[in-house]
This record gives structure tokens, C-alpha cells and sequence, in this order.
């Protein structure tokens, strides 16, 4: 099949695209001499300050992961024999190898959802084990902001989470690997942020930077510092202290200037938007809603799949549905979006598909 | 006191160090478009086609940092209720805040060295261990080159200890942060290197980026590819798969490319010994020994420690016998050493100190 | 309310009976002079010999109790980054606080199930995990025989189990904590144990005692004995070594002697099923079936629940629908069964009932 | 060689022995009809009582072994990131296959010791590593009391010690596996054993059966019980908690009924001086020094180890040195030593050894 040249960036995933030149202007920058190494220099303690300035009165560590970061968070968390809550699309629970378990000791709780959030009912269903000794303890709940799933807690949907986690002596963890998609999503300024989160009442989040535009790393924010008491050492048994940590620091210097994170978040959202406006209606695809951050999982006629994939690729999401995720990036471009479409219009004409997939 | 401008680039450790400009160039060349993340990219199957090249028939996954390099390492290499043994010095005993006992469960046997380098008689002693039910057994010799106290096996020493292991039935790690230091110690090329390690019977090895010049990163190269049968799920268990891997694996290759590791570590290696000359013999300084690699452990006058440390700082290594660590880098020139003895000469005249330290 | 004298023997549990006479008898014999301890010792080699005669050439290692025998187990299975797939109902799962998860830092993917029994194409949909780097791969199948539900796989059902498990690469672990009752239940000799374990595949298994008359203890058997490889000093690390272990080979010499351990375990069962009989269709009390071992799940009256249970305890099952677990025991006696009937019947009477419960 | 009829009662180790008559007497008369498993029966109420009234306002929970017991009480202890301090010879270091750092993720900090006893001056050594991030932290001190050298603490040695390690932040635990030996050798009395626990400052115990006379079990005694308050699901979470608990209380209560635990102490204790006074300066036998509690570890002439070990079995301990152990129990006799003697001395004339062994 022939098709159009495909999109330069393509919509795989936010982590296929590169970083921000501003990021790598700040690393290039801060290549300047020597600096002791694991914290102790002037970059990192700016970043921490510039998180101060963020969220409040808060403790900042920066790690190189994801996964790292989560297994940090919770670490600081979990007392003895406590478990963790989760909805069974938390990253924790499906996409980390394991690692919460292993190197946490940790039971996780999953529980069903349809779109990836939890509910406070879902707590009192749970509270049943407290207490009872044949149980790990629900000790913290773990949401993800946003969801796995493209979805977005509410300020008020996380609030009443953490109000019913807090009323049963839990602890609220936010995976905020795309945190600032959930922010540009729900008000797209600073507010917004510390509305679904200090104000909120999550314990501790997670701040997500490799996905929104740097090289690679995570910060871990304990919003009630008392939190970070053992973090320092945490962090390094957990492998997640970086040695030049200065390089990591300025990039988040860099994604926190000027709210860049932002900017960066709000434009991934919106070309998501407008890849759904290009896409949908065309013969053999159906978006089952409107994207609400950077994702969309359209159904594809099931001979669109291969095709379209060889020419720009894209993850699988539901096989059996032949539903795939298209994700925008911080760095997504109109002419990507006009690429994808037109190599979606030519292959359904060449197949002469003319309705949607199922 | 009055002292002369400090050292640009301090002696206080290699990796306070910057990247090496090729390093960052590298990173930014290799922030174009999109690529897949995960490894999935043509600069990490280069960086892995490059270690084949130094080392022959091996897997190398990245990894962040040692800490993590090491656990991966041994993780892959741990069965079922296996110890490992290592020197009291050890980095993975004494400076990775338990990390291997938490990530890995597992018992380090650390054996007393006054050179922190193991002899094969220590694990005829330990052998005694094998097969009885109330004691972990044997599993990996652990060992470091150059060691942490900078002292460096020979390549005889290696393959005694190699032999010895494997006659036991136990793997041998080698934890190889500074190996490039090692290298250019033992020949200067990358035939010493194979000597020291495939051809003198290493199992795994970690090879050092982050103290020899890049960002930030470890290898963790399989020499009996088999043993890596599990290490990519391992690498991602235990928190030390970066998602944008190209930037990691294009810091490698710069630093693989054209024999730059070796040069960089000949280059420090040099520095030390420069530094070595510069001071020995000053009022206040003793040096123990010449440095075989980058660090000198020179005792001080006692009154020089707190004057000196203010103006160019450097770590403690025995407070008891004031005895500290001086370190040399990629990076350090001339100009550095000479100002470090003009430091410690001026510091030592308005001191009036005249004879050496103890 | 007065109600008649309560049943000596409570339907509370098979854990709340104590020890058949005949394995009170084994330890006060066992109890002659010095024996060395940790297995070296004649009633432990003959309890081994008695596990082979069972079950044909496999390594028999006793534990304390059944979280222990199944950690055991687990971990002589599991390799690294491994998980193990099981029933959401299994009591590794649900009923252990998470010790697996903590002593094998391994992940459990519990896949729902209505009857507690796992079917070979829940292993197919599992199967898009192997070979994955995001996901902990499965590597053991862990059913339960007679499940926590108080169902029984057939010997067909668990041979086609162990037969998609082993086409996967994955092992077989059976909990046995009841496997007695299953055996009791699927024929009723040996061979019908021996058909749902060696034959069918199994290759690890826990045989319970605790629950069929001994003090307490269980044990492992592995089936295919290469398994056992590391596995005396798998249960000396995790705890499950006894230092006198002639008292606990002695009680299940007992448990084996003239296949008691089957005729108790027939005689709970059959006591179930007299049990049924003697209730079903009274006021207040619906079983929604039979029993197949010796446990059963009538629903009861609502009214009926507080003042019956003060009377002879009993555990809660559902409490949304207010069914409850009525458990018999190798000690239950027909008075026991018609004691628990009058004390229902004479309830229902006071309390005006007449009809069932829903 | 020929040699009269070895002892009855060996010399291998107290764990040979088997359980006194009225421990068995207590576990035949608590297998009388049901009770609820887990420890909601009345004999681990009483047993629960039993040990308050030994040692004040403490919390009880009862294990199966010394590992477990051990390893639940580090559990109960540890923070995150701590280390636990104790002697190079602490049985949790060297005999327990690395259960506490499989089971609890922990770094041990073995300090070098000649008589197994640590010393405060070695907690000070170790407070360096307090707030250094590249370090566990030191946040237990594990003291065995009696030791693993046959060594006692004095009370003031354990209350220097509690008070240093109180001094540094750290809790302490006392390994009491042969406790009661302990007290029957500080004054043979329940003041004794306060002394060197409750009022030495002592935070957490085991206090051993196994090795007094009961069949099998170990006590984890919370001197301070507000470090209990996780401690029932960190039981079963190391898998250590039995289902038929009552027979477990029932062998405590035997135990600590009209102070038996001390009698078979001292009575073991007064044996092993027996011993070292019917064997000291028999040919081919010298005692480094006379026994404290109820171990001996002669040096034996070289021609003397195996014929007599062959006769009536013991360990050895310092092979180098040709140096053994001999262990006396709770049921050692005066018959037992006189054989021992006698063999002895038939092996030494029948090899013609005149002198001691070195």
C-alpha cells in the first residue's frame, strides 16, 4: 500500500519525544565545573525552592523514574503490614514489573474500575480488613493523575477521596505521571494544581517530567513534610539517588520556569483535541469520546490496524476491540495531525472502507 | 587566613565532575524528533553493538546508577538462598544504604581486607558454609576494580579469584564504577581490559559512565550472555529502566567512541599521580603511598584540616588519623594541582608548620 | 431467648478441633530421650519414607503451618521477576496479610473466579504477559484442592490445568491445606490422590494436617524432587524450620499410619453432608448446595444470625446476604449435628420464622 | 576401639532433649474438644497473664521458633532504612540461612567480638553512620542473652548498653533463647531475670522454650507495648502464627508454672559445671573455662574427636583448634556425665594420650 509521507512525531507516546530545547539549554548550562555531587549544590537547592514556590511548604526529592518515584513515594508511606489501595489500571499494579512488590514487601489491593479512578465507596468496602489479622492492612491509597485510562479526578473526586482515605488512617499517594495534563485539564494554572492536590489533601504525589518535555526524571513531593522524614535514605536504597544531581535539577528548573510544565501539558491536550476533530468521522475510526488530556483510543476497522501501524507506529490498547492509543506530545505539530489523517484517509480508500470499525 | 584563589575544579570527588563536552553534544545531537522509548531506539542497539565491540560476545543493559547497576547485577546472578561475599569495603556493603539486603533480600558475607581486595584463601575459608542448612550459601564473589580504597587487582588476581569462585560453584561480580581507571592502570588498553575481566573469567560486570565523565549511567555488561536471561524484566523490577533511553545509551557512546573512557580515566589517573609529586614532601602532607588510580589518601597536620577543607573542599577518609581523600577527574589540569599545593604551602606557612603530618 | 444445650463441637472451623488421640499418642512416644535435632532423626526419615510410599519418588519437608508450607513452596518455584497466578479467592491472596508478597517479594495476579477454581484459558488470556518488560511474568499457577469455597477440581480439571501451565513454561503449586477432604471427596483412596496430583501434573504441593486432626503442621511435597534443590535452605529462611522435628514427623506418621488421614477426613466430610440433611429446609435456613467436602454455606434468617451464633460460634461469609460457614470436623459427631439442628429449629420457633431466609 | 555405653542423654545440644512430662501432661489435657484457633482460646489468655505476671505490663505473642521469634520482633522494631547492630557471633547473623534480611529487606551490622558480648563503646563507633545518607541507619541493637559463646551479659553490662543505644535513638532486642539459663547464671531468681530486661531498659525479647524442656515455641515479649501495636499481623505476615494456638500457651503455661522454666535452667546450668568438674584435666581434655550456663567448649586431643564423637555425637566449634561443644539440658543426669567421663577416659588409655589436647 502506498501512503503519504507519515507524521515527523509520531503519536506512539509522550516518552518517544525528545526534551524541550530549554531543558537541554539548562543541562548544557549547568555543565559548569565541579559540584559535590548528590544534592549538595546550588541547582538542586533551587529546585526545591522552586517547588516551594509551586506547592507550598513542601519536600522535594528528585528521582530518575516513574517507577522509581512511586516505589520512593510509597515507601515513605507504608508502615508495617499496611497494603496499598489501587485501581487495577494503576500503573503500580500493572505496569512496573512488580517492583512495588519486590522491593516494597508490599501487598496491592486492586480494585475494579471502568475508568481508572477510584471511588470513596470503594474505601468503606475495603475497610472491613482493618483490623482483622489475616489481612494486610489498607494502610495508603495510590490514584493516578491523570489516569491511566486519558480520565481526570475532579478537585471534588479526590478531595472525598482523601477525606474517606484520611477518616480510616490512610495515606494518599497521587502518581502524577501526567500531573500536568490533569492541571492543564482541570483550570490550566497553578491553582488548578494545588486545588486537586495540597488542597485536596493528597499526603504525597509524585510530579512527572519525562513525559511533559525533559531528558528523564521525576520529583517526589511530600506535601506534608513530616512525610519525608526517612526519604533521604529511602531514596538511595531504593536506587533512585541521582550522583550529578545538578543535571537532573536543571531540567526541572527548566519545565518549572515560567510555568513551561504547563504550557507544555496545555499543548499536548489540545493537539489531542484537535487530532480527535482530524480523525473522527473518517471511515474506520471511531473515538469512543473526546479525549479529555493527551490520549485517545479510537476503534480502528480491523484492516486499518496493520497498515497504519507499519507506517507510524502506535500501542495496541484492547485487541480484541481493536482499540489503539494515539497520544500527543508536548512537541505535537498540526502537520503531524494532517499527516496522520491523510494516511488514515488514503489507506481507508485504498481498502475502500467506508464506515467506522465495528 | 589568606589563601590564594582555590583550585577551579575541587579534589573532592570524580563525580563532582561535569560531562564531557562530547557527552553533551552527543545528548543534544540525540534530541531529534521522536524515537521509541524503552530501548527501543537505533542509539541503544549502537551502544550495545559498541560493547560487543569491547568485550565481545556480551549483553549490556543500562542502567541509571551504580547503586542499581549492582543490584541488577546481582539479581540476575542470586538463586534461591544464596549470600554474597565481599570485602568490608565494599561499595554495595558500606555505601548503598542497604540496598542489595533490601532489593534483593539477600545476606552480603563481607570479609575483612586491609587493601579492600579479596584472596582466593578467603573463600576456601568460607567454602565450609556450602551445603550446611542454617547458613546462606555462597552464591557470587563480589568484587570491585579499582577498589574503593584505590588499590587495583592485578590480572592475576582476578583470574585466581575467578577460578577459585567457579571451582565453588559461585558467579563473579565485578563492580566496575571505576574500571576505566582500572584499565588504564593495568595497560591502558582494551586488552588489559579483557584480560581483567572476560578473559580472567568475570561473569557480570557494571562499567562506570558517571564518574568517568558523562551525566550520568552505568552499563551492566553480561559476559556469559545467559545470565542475562531475566535481566530485562529485572532492570525494570527493580526501578532502573529509563524511559528515554537514547540519551542514555548516546552518553555511552561518546564515551565508548574513540577509546574516549580510556583516555579520560588515563587522564585522571595522571592528574593523581601529578598531584602525588606536587605534594609530597610539603609541610603538613604525608602521602601513604602513590596512587595506583585517581585518589590519594594523604594525612594532614591536624591543624590544616579545617583551613584547607574551608577553601577547596574534600572528604574525610579516618578522622582518627586525620587522613583524607584528594581526588582527580576526567577534567582536572594542571592549574588545579598547582593551586592546590599553593593552598596547602601558604596554609602551612601562616600555620607555621614545618614537618609533616603525624 | 433459651435455647437447648449447645453442640460440644462446635461448627466454628476444623482448626477449632484439637488432635486425634492416636497423634497425642505419637508425640508423648516420640517424647524418648535425645534426638538430634532440625530432621536428624529416625521419625523424620520414616515420615519421608511414608510420603514416598503416598505419593512415589518426592522430597517431603515439614512446616509449622500453612502461610509457611505455601511461602516454601512459592519460593522454591518462583524465579526471578516471576508472578504467581491464582484464584481471586485464594488463600495466599486473601488470608496470609500479604506474606507472600513480603517474604518472596512477588506479585499475585488473582484472576476472578466464581467457584475458587482457576480454568486453563484464564492462563491463555494471561499469556500476552510473557515476554512483556513492563509486566511481572507469570511463573507459577497456584490452585487450591479443596478450594477455599469448598469446591473440588476434578482430576480432569486440574490436569488440564497443569498441562496449559506447563505448555506456558509456568509450574503447578496446590495448596492442600484440605487436600485431604479432596481426596476424600474424589474417590476416596489413594489413587484418587494420586490422580489429582502426581498424575495430573501437580509439581508442588502442601499436605495439610492441622485441619484433620494434628497439633498443627503441614507439609511440601515436592513431586518433581529437582524442585527441592535449595529447598532446606529456603525453610530455614523463612522461618519454617522446627528444631525438634521429631514432634511434628511423629504426628504426621500418625496422620499417614492405615491412611487416617483419609478416613478423618471422610468422616468431616460425610458429617457435611449429614449436616445438610439435618438443616436444609428448616425454618430460617437456605443452602444454595450441597456440601462437596466439609464445609457449608447456608444463608440464614436475618433475625436468626446474632442469637445463634452467641449460642455456637460461627464465621460470617457474605454479610450482605447474611450466609454463613458452617464447618464439620474428623472429630464431628451425629449428637453435634443434632444438637446444632434442635438449637435452630428452637429459634425459628421463638422467633416466629417460618420460612427461609431470603 | 571399644567403649563402655555412651550416655543415654547426649551432649549435642538442648534441643535434643525433649519436652518434660509435665509440658506433654499440658498439651494432653488442652486437646479437650474445640476452641478457636488464632488465639482466642483461654490458654493463650492465660499464658498471655503468665508472662505479665513475670515481667510487669508486657504484650505476649507466641511463635514457633527462634527465627521467627527473632525475626518478628526486628520486624516490630525496625523503621524504614534502619540497621540492626549486633555481635558477629549473633545467632541472627550466622544460623539463620539470612532470614532477617530476606524477610525484613535489613541490613545486619555485625561488630567484631571475642566473647559474643557488644560493648557500649561500639555503639559509639557506629553513631558516625547516624544522618549519613549513603548508610542504613543503625536503629536496633540485637544482644543474645545467654550467648552463642556460653557468655552472660552482667545486668549493668545490658543497662549501659540499653542506656547507650536509648542515648543514640535505637531500640534494643534481646535474644532469649536460652534466657532462663541466663537468669538461672545472674541469680536464680524472677528478680534476675527483671533486672536484665524490664529494668535494664530492654525494649523487646524472646523468651525461649525450645531448648528448656517444651516440645517447641519461642515467646516474643513486648517490654514496652506500644511496639506491639502491629506486632498480631506482622505474626502471621512472617508466617508464624499457629492455627491451634492453644497448645503452644499450653506448653508456655506449663513452662512458667511454679517457676519451672528456672528449675531446668539451673538444673542444666548445675550440669554443665558437673560436667567441666568430672572432665577437667582428663587426659586429652582441657577447658578454656569453666562453664556459665550450660554449654562447655573443650579442646580435645586431635585422636580423640572422632572415636568420640562416633560414641556419643557433638559438635564441633573451632575445627582449627580441634575444640568441640558439650551441652547439657534440662533432663541431663549425673549417670549421663559419668558416662561421658568414663568413655573419655577409656578413649584416651586406649590411645595411649596421657596429656591435655594442645
Amino acid at each position: 500500500m502506498q501512503l503519504p509521507a507519515p507524521p515527523p512525531r509520531s503519536f506512539a507516546s509522550d516518552n518517544a519525544a525528545g526534551a524541550h530545547p530549554a531543558v537541554l539549554d539548562a543541562v548544557v548550562r549547568a555543565n559548569d565545573g565541579h559540584a559535590l555531587a548528590y544534592g549538595d549544590d546550588p541547582w538542586t537547592r533551587r529546585c526545591e525552592s522552586a517547588f516551594r514556590d509551586l506547592l507550598g511548604d513542601v519536600t522535594t526529592l528528585l528521582t530518575f523514574n516513574g517507577t522509581g518515584a512511586n516505589v520512593l513515594a510509597l515507601a515513605s508511606l507504608l508502615g508495617p503490614a499496611d497494603a496499598v489501595v489501587c485501581s487495577d489500571w494503576a500503573h503500580i499494579a500493572t505496569d512496573e514489573t512488580g517492583a512495588p512488590e519486590r522491593i516494597l514487601g508490599v501487598k496491592l489491593i486492586d480494585v475494579p474500575t471502568t475508568d481508572g479512578k477510584l471511588v470513596p465507596d470503594q474505601l468503606d468496602d475495603l475497610a472491613h480488613l482493618l483490623g482483622q489479622v489475616h489481612h494486610a492492612q489498607p494502610g495508603v491509597v495510590s490514584i493516578t493523575q491523570s489516569t491511566e485510562l486519558g480520565t481526570v479526578y475532579t478537585i471534588d473526586e479526590v478531595a472525598a477521596l482523601c477525606d474517606r482515605a484520611h477518616r480510616f488512617g490512610l495515606t494518599v499517594h497521587l502518581d502524577g505521571a501526567r500531573i500536568a495534563n490533569a492541571a492543564a485539564a482541570l483550570g490550566g494554572d497553578i491553582a488548578a494544581l494545588r486545588a486537586f492536590t495540597v488542597d485536596a489533601g493528597v499526603d504525597v504525589l509524585t510530579f512527572g517530567g519525562t513525559k511533559n518535555g525533559i531528558l528523564g526524571g521525576e520529583a517526589v513531593v511530600y506535601l506534608r513534610p513530616e512525610l519525608a522524614r526517612r526519604a533521604l535514605y529511602l531514596r538511595k536504597q531504593v536506587t533512585q539517588l541521582p550522583s550529578k544531581l545538578r543535571f537532573l535539577a536543571a531540567q526541572f528548573l527548566a519545565l518549572l520556569e515560567g510555568d513551561r510544565w504547563l504550557q507544555l501539558a496545555q499543548h499536548a491536550n489540545e493537539m489531542a483535541m484537535r487530532l480527535y476533530r482530524a480523525t473522527d468521522g473518517l471511515p474506520g475510526v471511531a473515538h469512543p469520546a473526546p479525549p479529555v488530556v493527551n490520549s485517545l483510543f479510537p476503534v480502528l476497522h480491523p484492516e486499518l490496524l496493520a497498515p497504519l501501524r507499519d507506517w507510524s507506529f502506535f500501542w495496541d490498547w484492547d485487541v480484541a476491540r481493536h482499540q489503539v492509543r494515539w497520544m500527543t506530545a508536548w512537541d505535537t505539530t498540526d502537520d503531524d495531525i494532517a499527516a496522520l489523517a491523510d494516511g488514515v484517509r488514503s489507506a481507508a480508500e485504498q481498502l475502500e472502507i467506508t464506515s467506522v470499525a465495528t
